[in-house]
Formats: structure tokens, sequence, C-alpha cells
């Protein structure tokens, strides 16, 4: 429970984290999600912390609705479990990072599967598991009222000009998803699993919904606002043992080890975090590091998690709203 | 704390625990670490479990010492922290899980360093972090000094007759260690390195001198027995970071899946798990998987976390010595 | 020029040659081109021979039609060479062995193409150099008319069916393709160079088209029956050198050592082979080795290269046809 | 037979070719053998041909001794081949072009062995075939004295200072020698193995040497100055076949391609080709391309080989000497 005090002094603190970062990143992006955006676009930058109790401390652009790409992994695998089964699930896709660039096409060939259902490899079969034969547009909609109830938000909705975008642009997952079916990874209709794959990653989203989506998980599956159920709490663990071993590419070793906390980043420039019990965390801004993960992302998930000692093997666990924001 | 009667109950499990394990396993082993020892030997199986209040509670070949080997990386990728600072070591070796097994000779060509600490290369390269152009005999008391403030055990030493036999077949290290510095990641006598790095791996103990080691993790780097500390405080969450998505080879991605807390394994059969604040646990069996972790440890931690709901992403958190033996 | 006498103690030793190897090569065969085809059918053998005076030699299955498959490559590089020029070619499609397996995903990273036309990457890029933009069917066309007068057969055809059944079956070559776009290896649309590619794929030819088309390479480029030209003179060279370093898989280094001769297999069991102004080889047998190339394939141009010195790098240049048949 | 005419003739072209080629190649210099060697070493630039009768045409610095380094692997793999048979040999090491660079750690998976005896790893296994157990001192005794009949100079020796140099800087090397002892590819002492390597290394020859080296190979194994054969006549086939796949490092197959003829180069600017029946040739010039070998060298070789029609795939054989010069 918060009081009108605290939150006072949580947003006031979150002002500051936001001053601190908006300046600061430039020398460190690599390169932006859309190069050709206007500066004032490339230069967004949204924070939204959602605790488990449903209250929301937010700063900058947390209202600009973006898409959220590969973060919409996390929620289908967490689907593909509902509909399969763990054991299924298993069979098809692995849960050992790779070390390899979220786009390798190389797989588990011990195992012969995709190593993860973070890389694309992965995703695609998970997709594949859910859309089970199914027509794409109308398992999107299955996805859709999923996502929603993570995000208490029932206009989320798929983009169709990014959609007809991404048709495009997907040479290299096309060749992934072909390459996976000559060798038995994924059955089916190869075109329907790549439309879906595609409709899941042109959902828009704000900060604030992906704050509440990951207070969702935090809250063992259960929309902390709604309390309407997202996600089938035995398979929580299941979601957040992956994002956290493999949801940030291959700097995943690297935020474990630094940051500690499960976490999925898209493409776009967004970051969601999962603090188990106690808070969703989300991000977006739009440059990007070596690694394809958000600069500034990475870094206010960093001062965040350093000051309230949320990596899973710190030693304390102290008072989080008021130390998470300065 | 606990009661006799505690102890009672909990001893009295944990041999329905060992039971339980000694006579299943014989399908999954896939090799023995010394394929030509007596069947007898093959067959030794020791459990124990070391609380942070420093109580242990042990069944079966507790008392049986094995080479440590790889579990000895754990300790001196610590050592190498307390040595050179967390920035120096991570320059010289990174903390990406690679999906590649033990002995790989592939290294992260983005940042030129191994993977990680726990891969043989990462592990050679942390060695000579710690040995830093000393005498490896003379650098290696320093290590003994430190495992034995670990597991409380003033005897634990390096065999030397096992160590001879390592010198004998370590090609594959000696080429990783050659390879490494012919591409700048280590300096120095590589033949030193090797030297240091088979004597750590050399060192023999019994599972409740693990047990202890591991306890000492779970206590913040200070022994429960002696309250002597092995470890400084801030550099035990690194160590167990890294344990927990590298920790048990190629298979740790599922580990931390599955079992969810931070361990290493060792290719003598031996398993060291960590349950920070609460628990060191040991398990001592020399039949190995296909990734060359003991079948009987991983089974014996599997149904320790579960029972205890010990995953780290596990939503309960409750009794844990009882429910940890049945 | 050869007279009746000499053509008749060519033909019977021919015979011989049939009789030695049509029993032995059971133990070699690692797969069949079709599994399922009646026992008769894989048996099949077959054996020609074509001087560069147009004589042809032949014994066995010569007459029965089977697909060229991969052995196509050969002469759309040579037409892809015609149309485009060598540079503009070499800049598409390296020259480099790569010792991958033919369908490999690998490409020349630091000349970003595939590392030769004979590998299935290099062909779909060759193939789409040729069809550039045009209709699939309509360059066939083009195709089919070079192919006839290479073979002096103009009723060299597409079979419908073998076609319709690729189609089923090439996720791995689509794979590849759209990988290929993915990185600028190739342009425009993918699946009409996939249609092209099966389409060269799917033609049928007997031993005796396939040795006539041998023998014009041979020749120069000059069919000698017809006196037409297939192929310019200067690219000849190219086609051959070509063939000689990448034409038999990754055995293509142990065929240039021990055979020494530009040569083609197919994956229905089919082979040519080249003897610069001398002579055209084509074997037809199913049954293939680890390799994917004919066991008696192999064994038939070994046995004919050895008798005749016809290696590259031999010392002596004797008598052909006489020493050819044993 | 030459006349004094002829040679008059041949000698005048040589030096235009000479003159046409030493001012141009400064731009596609990669590397230099000895960056830090005085400009006008670094400009060397050495040719001599050397006809099957034994007559040299000779310019620049031909009479310059350089180490010849790697392409003393055409002649180490020559005396396996006599010691040990072909078979025996080939089972160590394959003639399979790998694309790999010359020191890549990648071995034949399938055939458990190196690729073949021009990259490192072959090279390594070739010398300990030949090597066998004894002392490598004395055994480069026994290299030395073949190395001597090829260039009919008994003055080839080991230059000490080189070999301690290359002592100090072998570690790529050594760690490919004992990954090949641990995966049971070679055996016995390695860093004997690795010494007689360094020494065969670190011979000293002129071009004029290695021309008349080249024009011994040409003509079937005997030097055509003495009449000393330096190869067994049936062993000269397979060292020319693995020369012309494998010999330009991995520009192998485009040399195959464009020049044609069997050929070894080395990292210190030399090439030696030959041409059966016909020539040997030889070049030295420090300045290396992308694939370490030397510009000029590549060049030079191009030309001759164009203006006589040499490649092994050309429809013509005219006159040579007179044609190679211009």
């Amino acid at each position: 429970m918060t009081t009108p005090d605290l939150e006072r002094r949580v947003n006031s603190r979150l002002d500051e984290l936001y001053e601190r970062h908006v300046d600061e990143h430039e020398d460190e992006v690599v390169e932006y999600y859309d190069p050709e955006a206007p500066e004032e676009e490339k230069e967004s930058f949204g924070v939204s912390l959602v605790s488990t109790d449903g209250v929301a401390f937010e700063t900058g652009d947390h209202d600009l609705p973006f898409p959220i790409q590969s973060i919409s992994k996390a929620f289908v695998y967490g689907m593909a479990l509902e509909d399969c089964g763990r054991e299924a699930v298993l069979e098809k896709v692995g849960v050992e990072p790779s070390g390899e660039a979220f786009n390798s096409i190389e797989f588990d060939d011990k195992a012969r599967r995709p190593h993860n259902p973070m890389v694309n490899a992965g995703a695609l079969a998970t997709t594949s598991l859910v859309l089970h034969g199914d027509e794409p547009e109308k398992c999107m909609e299955r996805i859709l009222a999923a996502l929603r109830r993570y995000a208490a938000n029932d206009s989320l909705h798929v983009d169709e000009e990014l959609l007809a975008a991404q048709f495009e642009d997907t040479d290299r997952n096309r060749a992934i998803a072909y390459l996976m079916r000559s060798q038995g990874m994924i059955e089916g209709d190869v075109e329907a699993v790549l439309e879906l794959y595609l409709r899941q990653c042109s959902v828009f989203a704000t900060t604030h919904d992906l704050g509440m989506m990951a207070a969702t998980l935090a809250n063992g599956g259960v929309n902390p606002e709604t309390n309407v159920r997202a996600l089938e709490g035995r398979y929580v663990r299941d979601v957040l043992s992956v994002l956290y071993t493999c949801g940030m590419y291959d700097a995943a070793g690297q935020w474990a080890y630094e940051i500690g906390i499960p976490a999925k980043s898209g493409v776009s420039g967004g970051i969601m975090a999962i603090v188990p019990g106690k808070l969703g965390i989300a991000v977006y801004s739009p440059g990007l590091d070596e690694y394809g993960n958000s600069v500034r992302g990475v870094k206010v998930c960093e001062e965040i998690s350093d000051r309230l000692g949320l990596h899973v093997f710190a030693n304390e666990s102290e008072d989080i709203l008021l130390r998470a924001v300065g």
C-alpha cells in the first residue's frame, strides 16, 4: 500500500531519474530502430514502474505507443505452455542460452531444436505451437486477448501498416522457418507461422501497458489492477526463468550478472523487467547498443536494480519504491 | 535453529531420499569419470546438506574424498575477483553462457575473451589472473588456504598422483591455453597456468566439505561453522550469478529452468548447489549424463529443489529442511 | 577416327567393365536416391563413353532416362557466364571449394557470396543470374535449348511430375535462397528462382545424352556430332575449372587427387566426367556413397582414369579408347 | 633445347615483365611478412623460370635468399608419401580443400583428420609422419638432403636465428598440435614435431633454388640439371594434385580457376608454380594480399599463365618460353 506522501516522493525521484538519463546516452547508441525517424521520435524516453499493488509511477513518454516486437515472445511462450504443457513445449524449444545473436540460424544440434524461445528460431517454433494449424488472424485474436489481460487494456491491437512493412523485410525469418521445417523442427504452413509471428511483433503498447504486463508476471500471473489471471500460476516461473537466462539477446549473461532480474527487450527500444512479488518495470527509448538493447533502457534498469538491491542474488531485500527512484 | 527432534526427522527422510536414488539411475549413465574403477567405487553415492546455521545433514558416502575438478572454478573465480576487482576480471573473462561444451575452443569473438569462467578456456584465463606470474606451487598454497576457509577443513590438499596423471592427459587444455595466448587473451608462462589449473582440479574433498563450502557461499561468504570469511561479501553475488547461468556445462539453461539455484558440477561426479541465505547442498556419484553432470546428483538436487520450492523464481518460500528430504 | 575392328574391341572390353562392376558395390551404398523404388530400378547401371570424334561406346542401361539433378549446375553456370560475363558472375558466386556439404548454409563471409556454383547456395545464385527477372517457365525454354545443343537431342524436357514432387520437398533450398536475399546476395522473386532451379534439376537424360554433353565440353564447347556450339569457347575452361575443384560435393578434393578429371555428380546417381580434348564419360547407378556420389559411378570413373592415365597430372598421355575399357 | 638467340630474347622480355610489375602493386598489399624490415627489403622482387631442360631465366633479386616457410610443406608431403605410402598418409591427412584460412583450427570431422597437408594442421600431421619418433634435428638432415636434391644446391640450410624467433611466436601452431594429439590425430612428442616443422619453415632459398625445385617437380621428380631423382615418380602426381586444389591458402580455388597450375606460396612472399613437363616458376616479393599470397607473385604467375596458355584446362598448348615473358 502506498500513501499520498510516498507517491509524491516516488514521483519526484522518478523525475530526477528521467533527468539524469535523458541527456547522456548519445555516444553509446550504435543504431536506431528506425534510423529515418524524425530526431524527436528517436529521442523518445518513457519509464513506468508498476507495483504488484497495481500502483503505477511514470515519467517521460509513458503514454507513447511503440511496437512491442520481441517482447511479445515472453507472452506467447506463456501461451504455448498453457496450450501444450511444459513437456511438449520443451520437446520443440530448448531453454539453453546460446551465446548467439537473436537472428542466428544455429540450432541445438544435440537436441535438434532451437536453443530457446527468445532467439527468433525458437520464437517461430513457439508461435507455431500456439498456431497449431489455425488461421493466423484468428489465432492472433487469442493472443491479443491474453495481452489485453496482462495489460488490463482492451485497446491493444496489431498495427496493420507495420505488419505490411515487416512482411516486406522478413527474409531471414522466413529462411529460418523453412530451414526448421526442412529439419522437422516445425510443421505445417510456414507462411502462416510467419504471419502470426509478425502479427504478434506488430502490437503497439505504451510503457504503461508494458509495466502493467510486467507487474502481472511479478504478481504470479494475475493483473494487479483487475485481478484477472493472464497466465496460469505454474507457468510464471518458467517464463521468468527463460527471461532471466535468455531475455536480453547475447547480452543476457551480462544482464543476469549485473542487473539480475528477468527481462525482455525488443528491437524497437522497449525493455520490460520483472521483480517477482514486487514490481514491473518498463522503459522505452529507441537508441540501441551493439546487442540490440535500448541504451537508456539498460541504464535505467541497472540503476533501479542497484538502488533497490533487486538482483536475485543480492543479499538484502529492502524498501522498494523509494529506493527505486533515487 | 534446529532441535534434536527436527534433526532426527530430517536424518530419517534423508536416508529415505538416499534409498530412492541409490538403485535407479543405471540406464541414464552415459559414462563414468573413471571407467576402469572397481564397480563399488563407481557406485559411490553421498549427500550433504549444510544449513547457514552450520548444521550438516548427511547420508551415504559423505566422508569419501573425491577430486573437486571443475567445482574449483567457482572458488578461483572468487579469488580472481578479490585479487583484481570485478572490472579487470570482466575484461579478461566474460559472463555469457555459450551453449558450448565445457572444453570448447570457441571464444566470444565480439569481446575477444572466453565466454565465461566455467568453460575451460575461461577457467584457464581466471587461473592466470590469480597466478599473475607467481610460481604455481606457491600460488596453489594461497588457493588451498581459501578452500580450507570455505570448508573449515585444514586438511584439504592436492593429490599428487592425480596431478601427475592429469598432466599426462591435458592436451586439449594445453591447446586452448596456447590458442588464447596466440590471441592475446592470456599472457605469461602457459605451462605454469596449466600446472596451477590442474593443481586446483586435483584437490580432494568429501560431500561434507563441499556442502560446507556451498553453505559458506549461501551465508554471504562467511563459513557458518567458524564464522571466518572465505570470500568478500560483495563478490558472492557475482560468483552465484555466474554459477546460475553457466555452472552446469551446456545443460546450465535447463538446470536454471528446472532446478533454479546456482550450482557447479565437476567431471568426477560432484555437484555443489547454493540456496542463498539458507542452504548448501553437495552430492557425489560418479555416473555422468551426456552433459557431464552426475546423474544422481542432478536428480537429488531436482527433488530437493522441488520439495522445498527453492527455485529462485518459485512463488513460495517455506520451511526448508523438512521438505528438503521428503 | 575409329575402325570397325577397334570399335568391336572397345565394346567388348566395355562389356567386361560392366560385368566387373555390376555385382560388387553393395556394402558401400549408404543410401539410394529413391529408397522406395523397385529393387530393379535401384540396380540400374549404364555407362557411355563419347569421343570428341562423336563416337559413342555404351553398355548397360545407357538408354534409361533419369533426372540430371545437380549435373544441371554445370550447364547453367556456363549460361550465366555467357549471359553476364565472367566478372559479373564472380561477383555473385565464388569459385572456392568449401569443404562443406552440398546443401550447406555457409557462405564465403569474406567475399559475401556463396563459395562456388556447385553447392546449392551458389547454384541458386547462378540460376538467379540466368533468370534475371524473367518468367521461370520461359527462361527454362532457353536452358532446355542449350541442354539440347549439348546433347544433340531435341527431346530433352522437364518432367512435370518430378517437378511437382520436388516443390513439396525443397524447404532447405527455399531457406538458403531467402537467407541469401536477406543478405543481399540475390535479388528479386525468390520463388521464381526456386522454380527455375527445380525445373533445371528435373530434366531427364540418359547416359548417352550425358556422355554426349560431356564430350561437347571435352570438345571445346562444340557438339562433336552436330558441330553445333553449345557454349562459347572462352567459358569452357571456367566450367571445367570449377567442376575439377568443386564438382563432386565434399569429396571433390579426393576426386581431384585420385581421379583427376573435371566431373559433376547428381543425387539421382549420375556422374558426368570430361577428359579435355578426348572424351566424355557418363555413368548412371542410383546407389550413393556417404558424399552423395554414385558408388559404381566413382569406381567406373576411377578405373577408366587409371587405365588411361587421364589424371591431369599424370605423366603419360596414351591411347585412350582401348585402355579406357580394360 | 634453347639457342643463344632464344635465350637473349627470353631474357629481354623477362626484364620487361620485371619492369611492368616492379612499380605497380602498392595499393593491393595488405601486409608485409616483416612489417619492420627496411623499405628496400620489403620491395625485393625476383623471378626465376627454369625449363625442364634445366635452363634458367631470371630477373631482379633472383639470388636473394628468403625463408621458404609454407612452401616446404609441398616437399615434406612428398617425403611422407615416400616414407609411409599413399594410403597411410591419406589416413592421417586428407586432400580436401577446406575454404578455411591456413591457420584454421577446424578439422575434417567426418574423417577425423586435418583437411589437407597445406593448412598448418595438416602440415604438422605430415611432419609428424616424417619425424616418426626420431630426433627433430636428425630428421631435419634427411629433409635438407631432399631439398638439396630438388634444388641441386648443397648449401641449403636452416637459419638458426629465424628458427629461434619462430619458436617464440608459434603458440597457435602449438595449440593446433596439442589439439590434434588430444583427438588422436597425431601421436608422440608434440614439441619435437613443432621443432621439426619450424626447422623446415626456416630453410632459406633464392628464387633460383625454388625455380629449380619447381622444375624438378615439373620434370617428374628428377632434377633437370643433375638428373638426380628428388621424389619417386609415382608421388609427383599426388603432390601436384594437392598443390593444385590446396596450395594457395583460401584463394586456392580462385587460383585454380584463373591461373590453373599447381603452386604453393609462403608467408614470406615466395610462390613456386609448376607447369608439368615444361617449366618451374618462382617469384619472390614480400608484400602480401588478404589471403597471405605475394601480390606481385600472383600477378606475375597470372601473366605468365595467360600468355603461355598454361592453364590445365586451356585449349591450346604453344611455344612456352617466348610467350612466357611477353
